[in-house]
Parts: structure tokens; C-alpha cells; sequence
């Protein structure tokens, strides 16, 4: 019966002799009740050791493909024809190993754009990677890299020291009203959106949406089909004034602090209005403070969860824009009787956030090495966006309007052209960039190109500006 | 009119006066409209500098607090009460800073154990924290440090060495079948049973789930409110027999290289029925291969993903029980064709997992070091689990019966107690464990205790069979 074995010398036997059997007896190659040669045969027969042979057979037997009948020898499993699988309850080809797959999902067509490097400069939300102080971060990491705590299971909420770290950190720098006990470390900002929509969002449970406003949130919040509503900007900033009139809302996403993408900042009393209305409304407000730290003039407005003692306001920040984002650590404030529901929901959709990472962190805001890490990003950020406006202005002035606000990582330029192409040429050039029409929920649009400066050099912004120009001008 | 500051003198001067005036504001204690002392004047009444008053009103002219009225003075915003806000449309109470929060979510009960300390000894899932090779980690953690490339963004599906190094070591020691563009790397197992319900489930879509079972798995599946069907267990494994009279199911749940919690290993002929029942019945399989490098009498059985070409199963892997939990990496297998779908559910649910750890894993598989990590570790629990086993026959003999298979890094222990008040009970102790009624869906329960003993050395298993004794004992 075995007598279509073919072993390679050269490579491990008894794998080969076990993948091998087991393959046709799976395959019916070799019928179910039927008899094997003896172990000392079969070795003869292939030429290797009847150790080798024993081993194999141990194994099928354990697996349940071989039974040993004392006196008789080695049979191959007759209850691998199983009762679900009776010749006369099947047709014949039932038992392909080509048998269609259950019903696919359906893949949505935003999809397309996961493959896209992510790290090229002007690439919006990417920090300068170079000017990350690797050297100091690194030997904080040393201090923490041997510790058996940080080995094991972390409570969902975060490592304590880092919940520490960041609710003195956010209290004192955005004026953030809360206690240790309501920050949540998320993977990244995005997992905080995701919680938010997993916790708050019923069928039918209506979000209100700044438009154009940043997708990553949109994509989020719109993942159970809930109804998104536009929410007009009004001089770049979200306008607090159509809201009354807009009815109902669970939800409402904005970033009051540097609009996204279009800069904007929400000055005090559309601050105000914009909470009293939620108040009034009964709707939960989504602040999303992703680059406060970068405020070119002024010191950043103070988080409007902090304008009073208690404003219905999930507070969401990030370390990838002020540290790194290879790190994926976020966090999220809720108010104290919303703790369990969040954590639960992380619990469930993902568990822990590594720890190693969170101690790192922790250690690096307490030493006071993050808030000289964030004045020196500042400047050179400032920097940046001055010659990166000052080379728009010089180059192509007539060719795009730049929408420019004293803040952040990115500028906007304004302009009538197909930017989703545009975007695409770009990047076939090395240089990253959205297009701003991809920002827009519904019919309102306008084009332009989302540019993050913070990751280009003096050299690439240089490049990037003429690349744009030659695109531009050929048009 | 300003006659109610104080200021701190040991504290920072401008953050305090732009705190109080700010507040006072937002407050309705200053009134809109009304007009502020110049800045010579406050600066000389509080006794402070008058570059830090000039500093403080010039943010809150910035953020919309004051206006400057050229040749009149300094002035509070009149828009401060918005349109939003006039007396004649709101009761008197409504700037209240105690206005009720929003609705808020219910709390689901399960959250209770969520403040429980999982690095216990005993603690079901825990490996072997000490043993773990940190010299030779943090060696490899050195090499990869420094990388620029691990500072920005990821793709989503996972660092591409680390997926070329899982598939490799899926293909070679569980029989896997796939290319290294199936594999998702995920936040730990959980974020793969999350994200198949995410991309798969839609409303009314059932899910069978083997009884008892993995309760992390059990709530990722729920999250959406799908029926979950228990199916009963068979000489502690999944009853393939049962489900060709259960009906239509979108997913499956089973972990039949080792049962969760009761260890059993399911044969050959009964892994072959099951996916041919699957195929037959649409259903797509979800085989949770949690810990199957640790089978002490033989090699772990093939996976089942790999029994054919093309098999309805998507394949769940962890490093947190090889390598350790605080590194919060796992890993997903599906068939191609699903790939995109969950890609972009790991996107919009929590982007990228932390890139260093991913690296580290890739060059610790790549150099063999996991590979012989694993072969000491099989052997350490190996004589963890005879010793448990043997103390447990000694010492508790009669009050419970062990339920040992041979593979894995717990054990249950069956026993007519209140197993939840039992565990809680030896947690006060300082030992872990989990009740096995709490792993049963519905009214099918059986009582006793989950007991990993990977985590406990050889004094804390003498210790914790000692303290379980006395506890049976003072029923």
C-alpha cells in the first residue's frame, strides 16, 4: 500500500515522513480502516531508521490517524470517515479540498489607500523623526527595560505612573480638569475615538461632524452606521452658531484648538456657546486636541473640558504627534461615572497597552525631558512653518491660498485643481500631502492639499514647494 | 472691580492671575461688557510686574476674553454671551457649572474583576515571568532601538519582518497554511477575535461557541448582541457531533488543540469532520491556538487551519503565553481574500501595533532564540505541571478531581464548592485562579477552579495547594 513515500535526504525525515502519511490519509489517499506496513517494513522499505519510523507513528496515533490492534498490527482510523460524512449524505465531491469559502466580507472601498508609505515628509500628523532626542529616550528605556513588573499583565486603564504623568501634564499645560482615576491610555488617539463609538453609539444615535474635519475620527464614529452630520465651518473654525437648529445629536466631534485641517481656533465664547448648547442638548462633545503643543504665538487656548467643573466632554489626546508615532499611545479623559464602560469596552476590543512603552513614557515626562522635548519642537516647528509659508508665498502665490493659522504640524493650500490627483503625482515624487476634498463629508467641497511641514527639512520643503509648482504649472 | 485676586507669591504669578481672571469670566463674576483696570493700574494694585499683566492680557485678548478698545481701554467680550445664551430663551440656572451630564452608558457587569491583580501565581494565561531570557531580549531590544524606521508610521497589518518570521514559524511548527500577506499582526489574541467580529457579524448572525469556553472570546463576540450558542463539550472536547443538528451559523469558536479551560484534544477524525461540516454549513471557523508550543507527551497536533488547501478557518495566535503579556503582540491568519476588510477594521478600531516590540519579536524568532526559549520553557512547565499534579494528588485527593491533559499551562480542578467565593477567596491569599463556572454560557455549569501553574514556582505551588486545602477544608 505505502508505496508513493519520497523522502529528501537532506531535509529533516521524520517531518517529511509525517506530513507525508498524515496528507494521505487526510487527502483518502490512503483508505480509512486499512492496514500499515510495521514500523520495522516501512523502514526497510524507505531506508531509515526504524526510530525514526516508530516516532512518526507514535505521533499519528496520538493525533488519532493510526490505531494500534494488538497482535495485528497498524490501522489507519476508520472514525476519520466520520458520521457527518457518510457517502450517502454527500456528494461525491464534497470532500475537495477546494470547497468554496463561507460568504467574504465586503471591503470598503476606502481600503485602497493602506498602502501608502506613510513617512514621507509633508506627510500631515508625521513628527520630525530626526529631531526625536533618541539618545536620552533610549537611556530612559534602559532604566526600564529589566523590570519584572512590566513583564506581565497591566490593568486595562494604563500603568499607573503614566496616568499620573499625563493628568498633571494636561492639567497644568491644557488646563484640563480631572482626576488620575478618568484617564484612560488608548492605543494611539484612534483607539480612543473607536471606545468612544463602541461605548456611546446606539443604532439610530445621530453624530454630529465639523466638516471638513479629520477622517481617522469620521471613520470611527460612522463604523455602526450611524447617521454623520455635517457641521459647517464658519472662518475656518467650526460654526457653533447652526447648531440649535440642527436638532438632536449624540455625539459631536470637534478640535477646538487648531480646527483639522483647516486651523482654525474656537476663541472663548463660541467655547462657551458650544457647551452651553451641548448642555442644553444633551450631546456629548469630542474634543480632540491632537497638536495643541504646537502653538506658534500664544500659548495654546485652555481644553474647553476644563471651562467648567464639569462639562460633558470626552477629552482625546496622543503622543504621536509630541513623541513618536511608531509608540501608539494615546489617552482619553471621560467623566468618572463613564470610567467602567470605557474600560470594559478596551478590555474587550483589545486588552492592555504595552507596558514597556507606557513606563518609558512616564519616566520621560516626569524627568522633565518631554516638556524641553515639546519648547524645543516648538521652535523648530515655528521655524518650519515660516519658511514653508515664506516658500508658498514666493513660488506659488497665484497657484494656491494658504490657509494659514499659527499652529500645528500642517498648512493648507487652497486651490482649483483635481487635488486627489495631485496628491498622487506628488507622492510618485517622494513627497507626501491629502487631498482636502477627502476631508469633506457629503456634496460641500473644496480642493486643496493637506501639507504636514513638521517632517520636511529646510532641503525638502525646498523640493517639495518646486515639485508643486512643476505640477501645477503643467497642468 | 478687580478687587478679589490673590496671588500666591511662591507660585507661578502669570499662570495663577490668567487662571483667576479667566475663570472669573467664564464664571459671570466679570461681566461682559464691562471694562478692566489698565494694566499699569492692576499690575501696581496686585503688586506684581506689569509685563506679567501685559503677558496675561494679551492671552486672553488672543483666546476672545478682552478686547482692546484703541483709546478707551480694556474690555470683556460682550460675545461672551452668545446667541445661544440669552437670558430670554434660558432659565436662570442654565450657566450652572453642576448642569447634568449627558446620558451615560451602562456599566455591563462583567467589569467588576477589572481592578483584580492578573500577575498572581496560579493566574490562568500567565507564563513564567522569571524565566524569561531578558539579558539576551534586551540585546536584541539594543540592536533595534535606534532604528529611524520604528519612529513613524507603520503599515497596518504589521511589521513586515514580523510577519515574514511568524509565517515561517506557523508554517514549520503548527502546520499552518499561508503567505506572509495573511498574517495581521494585532494588539494580543484579543484584538483578533474583536476585529473577526468587527469585519463578519452582522445583525441576527448566530455564533457557536464551545461550552465551556474562553470568556475573552466570549465577550468579543457578544459585543454586537449576536445569539451565542453554546455547544457541549464530549470527553472535555468540542461535540462535532452535535452541530449537524444546530442549524446555520456565521462563526464558530473552538480551541481544539487544547481545550479552554478542560484540556481536551480533538483527533483527527473529529478535526476533519468539523471543517467539513463547516464548509458544508457556511460557517467559518475561529481555531484559538493559545497554547499549543506546551504539549508535554507529543508534538502539539497540526493546526486545522492547515488540515487542507483551503480550509473556513481563521487562525489566532499570541506571543503573550511564549513571550510574555506586557508585550501585547499576536497575530491573525486569514484567507486572502479577507485581507482588506480586516485591515482596514484594525484601522479605524486602533491603527498600527507599537513597532519596536514587533521588531524585537521578528529578529528574537529570526535568530533562534524563540525557538530554544521555547524548548525550555516546554520542559519548566513540563515539571511544573507533574509537580502540581503530584501535589494535588497528596494533598487534595477527595476534595476535588484534577481534570490533566497533557499540554498547557494550567490545570482545572473539578469540585462541588462555590467555586466564584472559593477564588476570590485564595486571591485574598495571594494566589490566582479563576471559577470554572464562570467560563459556561447559560444554565450548563459545573464548578471548580482554573489553575494556571506556569506562573508559580515550585514553594508557591507547595503553598497554594496548602491554602486551597485548608479553604476546602473549613467549608
Amino acid at each position: 500500500m505505502i508505496n508513493d513515500i519520497q523522502l529528501d535526504p537532506a531535509a529533516p525525515l521524520q517531518q517529511q515522513l509525517y506530513r507525508q502519511l498524515s496528507q494521505r490519509i487526510i487527502g483518502r489517499r490512503y483508505l480509512p480502516g486499512s492496514q500499515l506496513p510495521s514500523s520495522r517494513q516501512l523502514a526497510a522499505d524507505l531506508g531509515v531508521s526504524r526510530n525514526t519510523v516508530n516516532a512518526v507513528y507514535d505521533q499519528l496515533k496520538a493525533e488519532g490517524f493510526l490505531l494500534s490492534l494488538a497482535g495485528k498490527g497498524v490501522f489507519i482510523n476508520k472514525d476519520i470517515r466520520s458520521t457527518l460524512n457518510q457517502p450517502d449524505q454527500l456528494p461525491s465531491h464534497s470532500q475537495s479540498t477546494t470547497a468554496p469559502l463561507p460568504p467574504l466580507p465586503i471591503v470598503p472601498k476606502h481600503s485602497l489607500r493602506l498602502g501608502e508609505d506613510a513617512n514621507l515628509p509633508f506627510q500631515p500628523g508625521l513628527p520630525d523623526l530626526d529631531a526625536f532626542p533618541i539618545r536620552s529616550w533610549n537611556r530612559i528605556l534602559h532604566h526600564q527595560e529589566s523590570r519584572r513588573l512590566l513583564r506581565g499583565y497591566d490593568c486595562i486603564q494604563g500603568y499607573q505612573p503614566l496616568r499620573r504623568a499625563i493628568t498633571e501634564y494636561i492639567r497644568t499645560s491644557r488646563g484640563v480638569r480631572c482626576e488620575e482615576h478618568q484617564v484612560i491610555v488608548t492605543n494611539g488617539a484612534q483607539q480612543a475615538l473607536s471606545l468612544i463609538g463602541d461605548v456611546l453609539l446606539q443604532e439610530g444615535d445621530r453624530v454630529f461632524f465639523e466638516n471638513p474635519g479629520y477622517r481617522g475620527a469620521r471613520y470611527a464614529l460612522s463604523r455602526y452606521g450611524n447617521p454623520l452630520l455635517p457641521v459647517p465651518l464658519k472662518g475656518q473654525v467650526l460654526d457653533v452658531g447652526v447648531l440649535a437648529d440642527m436638532g438632536p445629536a449624540k455625539l459631536l466631534f470637534c478640535t477646538p484648538t487648531h480646527q483639522y485641517p483647516m486651523g482654525g481656533i474656537l476663541d472663548i465664547a463660541q467655547r462657551m456657546a458650544l457647551v452651553e448648547w451641548a448642555q442644553r442638548n444633551q450631546t456629548w462633545i469630542i474634543e480632540d486636541d491632537y497638536d495643541s503643543e504646537f502653538h506658534f504665538h500664544n500659548k495654546p487656548f485652555a481644553a474647553i473640558q476644563g471651562l467648567f467643573d464639569k462639562t460633558p466632554v470626552l477629552y482625546v489626546g496622543s503622543f504621536s504627534k509630541t513623541l513618536l508615532p511608531g509608540l501608539r499611545v494615546g489617552y482619553l479623559v471621560v467623566p468618572e461615572p463613564m470610567v467602567e464602560a470605557f474600560l470594559w469596552a478596551k478590555r474587550i476590543s483589545g486588552g492592555e497597552t504595552p507596558l514597556l512603552a507606557q513606563a518609558t513614557i512616564a519616566e520621560f515626562i516626569e524627568s522633565g525631558q518631554f516638556s524641553r522635548h515639546l519648547r524645543r519642537m516648538r521652535q523648530l516647528y515655528r521655524d518650519k512653518w515660516l519658511y514653508f509659508q515664506k516658500r508658498v508665498s514666493e513660488e506659488l502665490t497665484g497657484l494656491v491660498t494658504p490657509v494659514a493659522e499659527s499652529a500645528g504640524m500642517h498648512l493648507v493650500l487652497k486651490g482649483n485643481f483635481d487635488d486627489v490627483n495631485l496628491s498622487q503625482q506628488l507622492r510618485a515624487l517622494g513627497f507626501g500631502s491629502t487631498p482636502l476634498s477627502a476631508h469633506f463629508i457629503g456634496d460641500t467641497q473644496q480642493t486643496g492639499l493637506v501639507m504636514g511641514f513638521a517632517s520636511a527639512s529646510e532641503r525638502e520643503i525646498e523640493a517639495g514647494v518646486s515639485a508643486l509648482k512643476s505640477l501645477l504649472q503643467s497642468d
